[in-house]
């Protein structure tokens, strides 16, 4: 009988059901680590005695052959194989005979499934690590030749406090700094090797997992199989460093916008990384930028993803738990591309200092170096220097100046007792400097805080 | 000078920015709609004036050759058409010459991605529509088949008062039924055509917004075209819609695992929708249930996605709304092939009433009946009724029955003034049949809900 | 034995539990749907004859009792009433003895919970219905007076086509049409009266459910009680509802944001809606918007929270349910508080229109109405005339001028064939009223609009 | 004129504004921090000269003083006041005239609220360390007396392989490890003072940010004050790690809930943490684990809310971040009560060994087994072992019994060469401590694996 929705859709029910249930178009993205995994086990399994040398050799050959296959695109793909291992498995055996479905004494699905994806979780933590790096050295590089360039710094997007360009990058570094250590300490907390577990409880077989945890390159085995292959926190780890780092990055996203618009024209983005529009020729859109920002969207829906399916799931291994990957491999594909691409925004954009030094003489961010300067150097209480302030706003105003664009005499015009060097509290740059407390915008505090980031990049 | 990441990394910067900025090789998805939306708008420009009718016809020709390319496998796609607009419109130039340009008349980008995706989730409401009316029909086809079947209806996942099969099936009935509702719902309330509007502000041009509307099937176009283009409510609305549709799917592959298990057999899904395992042979596991359990996680991913990229986007356009269709495909795809194969497993597993009545047996579920029994038929005040259920339940824990299966005699020894018409009240059948208000789970009452479902059907 | 934890929580364990599992302390806030639908219920067992008329005046004026008590802050609070239903029974059985007790004949904790939350619910739709019409007040009272008020229509916060600020404001009236028209629907699909389904099954009394159905204004009883004591669509939709109004808001409120900003200062928020700084005088920072666009965070948390809660849940009443509230009172809270403060901030704010015309006069907004003046009005074929804007911008760059601001001779020098005529094109706000298809930013145009939402004001 | 709004809501616009603005309600949880801060701040000030020590004094008194209030309950909250910071500064200033206000000297309510909430924050990791190694050593104590009660270990919800209940009870205690690992990791990641940081540029003040850094038990200074103040990921942190917690603690509910079924009675939950029924007086429901399970929605929403906050936030402070921290209370308040009813639960919980041993004999569990032993035992080739096993099953199904019932005349029956050693294969115990390698289910490995857990509780 013909299915009710056969003449709806145009797959059999057959078809459906494959793509339903099978995980090889999304799991095939970890062959390498498939491969990887079984060789160590292959390795373990002579060491023990289960397999000869021969067959040790036999399966080693024939597992790169396949990876060689699946490089150049030879192998061929059979959705009926299910999920990557056994398309593996079947080819290997279709290479090297029966030796190949040896390989898989004392291992289960459920065990090399959580090996693989772990290989590769830990394969991208790493990854990330090292993109980061190169982003926090084109923060510091840009950093050393803009300590002193002046920009508004913002609260509220409403001018504050002079701060220089520098200043501003490094807080980004800070930022990718945090973003490493969680990769880093990601890494470290789930170093730890399922291979052995089985389905759930173990194997009789007499297995060395202490051999095949460091051969891949883990501390050392899990301690508790019916927890490793129900656990996927290591997955859950990284999309919320994905997730975090997208936030960060779409901080950063904003102003980029921001800075790009009619109204900032703080920076231009390289014509490489922004489109025109054919109608309006005017026109240049920060694409790029944008389209980062939109990628927290992703980020955070496929950490909800997985935590959803991990919900309430008993112990051990369902089927629900098929669905952990594809979220993974979404998010850590359209983060490393906006690593890579923000890096490149970074390095080929242009810094316009002096439309920032204009909208820094906007907002008269030193009243309050002229009220400390009325207090410190000329004495006079600061209730009354708070009064004297107004006053010299007032007259900015009047004059259509910022009120670090005053002159001597039409400060002293205001207050008698105020002196020439108040002409020094109330330049940008000065006042900027001025602060110079630990971790401030002052040029040498940026100074020790590029040092900082350096001697952090050599060493993490 | 090589790129920092390009020993990394093998692409080279500009794939990597195709890769980053192109929505063609998702929103190819549209290729449908965005012909089905250009030749209305051919068809009006004709009407307008603006195009010839040799040039409306040499169009409308080439864009459904273009179809018949794409659909057929000969359509070459190149990422550097970036979308899945200029890959149309690129081809139609080839085919058709200037003419294809003068098509681009009165429109933007930014209405035409409007169109095409509003076009492609009106479609989905209206397919999600039927596949959930063949799911309520196999609803009512199990529930007029056991009417009869008792069940131990379960509050906590405690035993709580005997149900029909019939009765719990139509629960569910009852959720996709609104589900149907939501889907209808937003369809008529975005049913407004967003052509025209161009890039954010309508079009000098003389078009006729109204003619396009209809040929589309659009109750009308849309008021304000600055909202048109920024607008994704019902991309919003489908995510939701589905996410709420695959949390009541959830519940029920919940029970179907539950029912599937040794300690519950209640159902046996059948072979074809279960899995076996090769070392294990005595395993048959859930798999499909598991699965659509899983789907929880992306349906609700995808939605918190779209709502992330949405908060605080500025008027108009913006392009982080490109991240806005990826979720919605992936969401209507697994949505879809769920709500098929959920029916597929419902009709053809096989219901364990013997189990379920065994179960029912479980837990005195009718010692309220007794109580009720003893106040309404007997006369006895409510409290002593009570003190008596209670003896009546300790016999029949000692004897290790039911409440249920006590038989007269033993239920006489409780007290003398029990007559053998208290047998009716403890049956099961009886017990689930007092319960006759209305929605409730007595036979004539879910002949009633089933009547209603009919007529549901009927008009939906 | 002290417990393990005991010295350091100081707590004793029933206080945490009680804490742990009562919901009092959050379902208070349903005292008054609670009493309504008990009132409802007493009215339909006297007129079943369950209950005396004397009991159901008793029961009556109990209530009401109880009503005034817990609003003038008389009722004593014990969280070892557990839930508000036992709060208010034994209140009443205090105030008038036994009958009380027979008020719950019929009905469970479960059916009462599911009515109460839904009462609430339901009048939450309405309110925010006529919240949101208040607010698209404002802005068609807004339109009303900008319709000739030009700024610079945006799309990737570029500078793209003049607009009426009338025509932007439009765009969220649209918006919130769409809010008010989910709220609508969902009260629609909703109203239906879960009194009487009891436990999960009905009930075996003689109860009259359309009778308490009407009484509490639904339309009917629900159609399957295990469904109804199970559901929680209708706490999801008005989650969903205020999520996405929220994003809206949120759109707003960045674009208040910006619009305050020393860079834009297309507006000024009223001094009541903005804060200052005691150490910065010239600062003035958009608080509410800020606050407005963060409140996005807990609506779509709210929503994730109860989606996750439901995921997988076995039918009927689970514990799990009650954490369905909390969230859903937050987000009501919250976004109404929002809606009304949005309205107050849209009243107060000045418009600066000056500011906002310069801005549209920068980016050459007009260039394409120079073309097509050229093509139109002079005959010149696309391409030369492409080219000859071209120049004109350049001249423009050059004058330091805006291309609407050159004069006819500069114009002229450009190309002889230009007319005086041309002047017309270039104008900004002959430009935005050229834009004249339906929905557009022309005069003609936002008035139908302002006309299409009175109306809809006038039928909501 | 009266609001539009004002006869339908009774509160004046002031008071909503309050209701919106303030964050007192709420930021009052941090008194003690805010309090620890300011006596940090002060001792600072004086040892760099701008307090004198009788100043400091006098402030540090009042500070305590001000604390003392708080705890008696004898403080007066006044929501003019704002937030926590401003309450505290006027009562100080109240109690110990113009000296309290030179505490603010050098910082900001940026940096004030950035230190209060993270000292919070960190105060969190350590106490749920406490609370989750507590837990840990109620696995271990259940655990050393259940290494030999067997139960079905399962996958898919099916029988799988027999397991031990302390090797299933270990499995959480390794989930719980890994989220102290990640309370602990986060912890000594954001171990840095944000206190100096001021506005966001640092200060011109002579302050030491080392003392206080120290002062306040962190680590050093954070680097860079513009990150600082605008930095919450030690809050999305503490939600992520919390929800993850909640996440396994949902998993072990759901099996309490499945266990406590009358399908499965493998556990009966404590009376003191179960509920029943007045009108179902057989019921009990599992109500802690059903709320534990429950608590996932809040825990993933208030992760999503303040990812979404935070999303696309310029630089430095914005007024959103206000939203930060009731998501943090939220959580914080129900997972650390979770944790600690969890272990009360667990440790009063009765474990039913003769029907978890009944369950495990259900399924064939030692069907391997015995292919294993006619494979190594026997030196039958795998084919035909396999081939007997199913006719060993077959018969055990015909005779009602699982397969570890069969007698050795009965498998005699089967196949000649079956020795009587074949018991000790098909027991289940014997099967279970079999599985003897790296982190399995044998006795050995259960031992094993007990002490790992009790040198990780002894050194954490």
């Amino acid at each position: 009988m013909a299915k009710l929705w056969s003449g709806r859709f145009e797959k059999s029910a057959s078809k459906l059901l494959d793509e339903f249930n099978a995980s090889l178009p999304f799991d095939k993205e970890l062959y390498e680590q498939d491969i990887q995994g079984s060789i160590a086990h292959a390795k373990m399994l002579a060491k023990q005695g289960v397999l000869s040398e021969e067959e040790k050799e036999a399966i080693i050959n024939g597992l790169q052959k396949i990876k060689e296959e699946i490089e150049s695109g030879e192998f061929v793909w059979d959705i009926a194989d299910e999920d990557i291992h056994m398309a593996i498995e079947k080819r290997l055996t279709q290479l090297i005979g029966d030796a190949g479905k040896k390989l898989h004494t004392a291992r289960s699905r459920n065990d090399q499934v959580a090996l693989d994806f772990r290989l590769y979780v830990q394969k991208q933590n790493q990854e990330f690590i090292e993109l980061l790096k190169d982003l926090i050295a084109t923060f510091v590089n840009i950093a050393k030749k803009t300590d002193d360039v002046v920009l508004p710094g913002m609260t509220h997007l409403q001018h504050a406090q002079p701060i220089s360009f520098a200043y501003h990058m490094l807080a980004y570094a800070s930022m990718f700094k945090r973003d490493i250590e969680r990769f880093q300490s990601s890494y470290e907390r789930n170093n730890y090797s399922p291979l052995g577990c089985a389905a759930l409880a173990g194997t009789p077989h007499n297995i060395d997992r202490e051999y095949t945890a460091k051969e891949l390159g883990f501390k050392a085995p899990t301690i508790n199989c019916l927890d490793t292959v129900s656990d996927r926190d290591f997955a859950l780890e990284i999309l919320f460093n994905i997730a975090t780092m997208v936030m960060h990055i779409s901080r950063l996203a904003e102003e980029l916008i921001l800075w790009s618009s009619y109204e900032f024209k703080f920076i231009t983005i390289s014509d490489e990384y922004a489109t025109g529009s054919s109608i309006m020729p005017q026109k240049k859109n920060p694409d790029v930028p944008e389209l980062l920002r939109g990628k927290t969207g992703r980020s955070y829906g496929n950490l909800v993803s997985l935590l959803t399916v991990m919900k309430g799931l008993p112990l051990a291994y369902n089927k629900d738990m098929q669905e952990d990957k594809e979220g993974v491999f979404d998010s850590v594909k359209h983060a490393k591309i906006s690593v890579i691409i923000l890096n490149e925004v970074l390095k080929t954009m242009k810094i316009n200092k002096e439309n920032m030094l204009k909208a820094a003489k906007t907002g008269h961010l030193t009243a309050t170096d002229l009220a400390d300067y009325l207090v410190e150097k000329v004495g006079i209480p600061f209730r009354e220097a708070h009064f004297i302030t107004g006053k010299a706003v007032a007259l900015a105003e009047h004059k259509g100046k910022d009120i670090s664009e005053l002159t001597y005499e039409e400060l002293k015009s205001i207050d008698e007792r105020i002196g020439k060097d108040v002409l020094e509290y109330l330049n940008l740059i000065n006042s900027m400097n001025a602060r110079n407390s630990y971790g401030a915008t002052s040029k040498e505090q940026v100074r020790k805080q590029i040092a900082y980031f350096e001697e952090f990049l050599r060493k993490a």
